[in-house]
């Protein structure tokens, strides 16, 4: 068993220095993001779209070349725990979700998958167990397309001076910046 | 010159590694995060919550503990280069921004900045020299508070099957998924 270059080893002991612990969702989105790495045309670029904002971002960052911050890894939370690599140039790209279906004979996954019971009643043990046992087995890959918006290369456009605040914001947002205009998220 | 716990040598391969590339927003994103940190409590936890979704997460992921999948980074894309590290109980944080107003002695930081230039008339090499020299120089700092809704732990509540799609999901969404609901990010 390997996630992209690395040892299941070498992968858990990144996932506990990046994300903070060996969460099931880092172990299960680990083995989901390696089983697309080896579905893709890796002659050609890719980018990532992630459908949930839990653990799964954080395994595609350690394991393709795609980030927040770079622009490549795009989240759209739609608390489904899946995500698809797809080309940036056509937009074509292969989905991988966990299949709630396929749980069924596994319980302390199903059971964690489905939230049937509070965490304390779980056991990490045998829920890390089983979902190295399942591997890729209880997964389901669909070929898609990401809609136009996902082929857009981000830019900010023109920088201007924000005459509340001061600082620098794209100029598109109009004359005042957004945090001036109501979208601070900080108390004033 | 450090990064965290990074000397700048191994903060750079870090970024290079994570990132793909050396960019300006990382080398002056990685003294920010940094400056923050020595300006914490650190005996107290924090999250962090980043103004613009443009290198700086990647400097935040990569220097402290929060990240996008472990939920304790938080980005409120307002376009400002700026991030704040604050205290989860409370909501007390710090917050460190890229001063515009402090740029005017530094042209090729001024120029990038501001995207005075277009990329290519831009000289990387003397920009991160002068991102190197300006180092703190340029940053201001505020005392803020973050809004309630930062404060409230990151929960999907209970997990239903979407009838539509069959894939697990937020009951709390409604009946049927959203992204069954119009909100997919694929051409059907």
């Amino acid at each position: 068993m390997h996630f992209g270059k690395y040892s299941l080893n070498e992968y858990c002991r990144l996932v506990e220095s990046f994300h903070g612990s060996l969460a099931p969702g880092m172990l299960m989105g680990g083995i989901m993001v390696n089983a697309v790495i080896e579905r893709i045309d890796k002659a050609k670029l890719h980018d990532a779209l992630c459908e949930t904002s839990s653990c799964l971002p954080d395994a595609i960052q350690l394991l393709t070349a795609c980030t927040v911050g770079n622009g490549w890894l795009h989240i759209v939370d739609l608390g489904r725990f899946a995500l698809t690599l797809y080309e940036k140039d056509s937009g074509k790209g292969i989905r991988v979700f966990l299949d709630a279906g396929k749980t069924e004979e596994w319980p302390e996954i199903r059971s964690w998958y489905l939230k049937l019971r509070p965490k304390e009643e779980q056991s990490r043990e045998r829920l890390t167990d089983q979902i190295l046992k399942a591997d890729i087995s209880l997964l389901g890959f669909q070929r898609v397309e990401v809609l136009p918006p996902f082929l857009t290369k981000r830019t900010k456009g023109e920088i201007a001076i924000c005459p509340v605040c001061g600082e620098a914001y794209p100029k598109n947002d109009g004359p005042v910046c957004r945090a001036c205009t109501g979208a601070s998220p900080y108390v004033c």
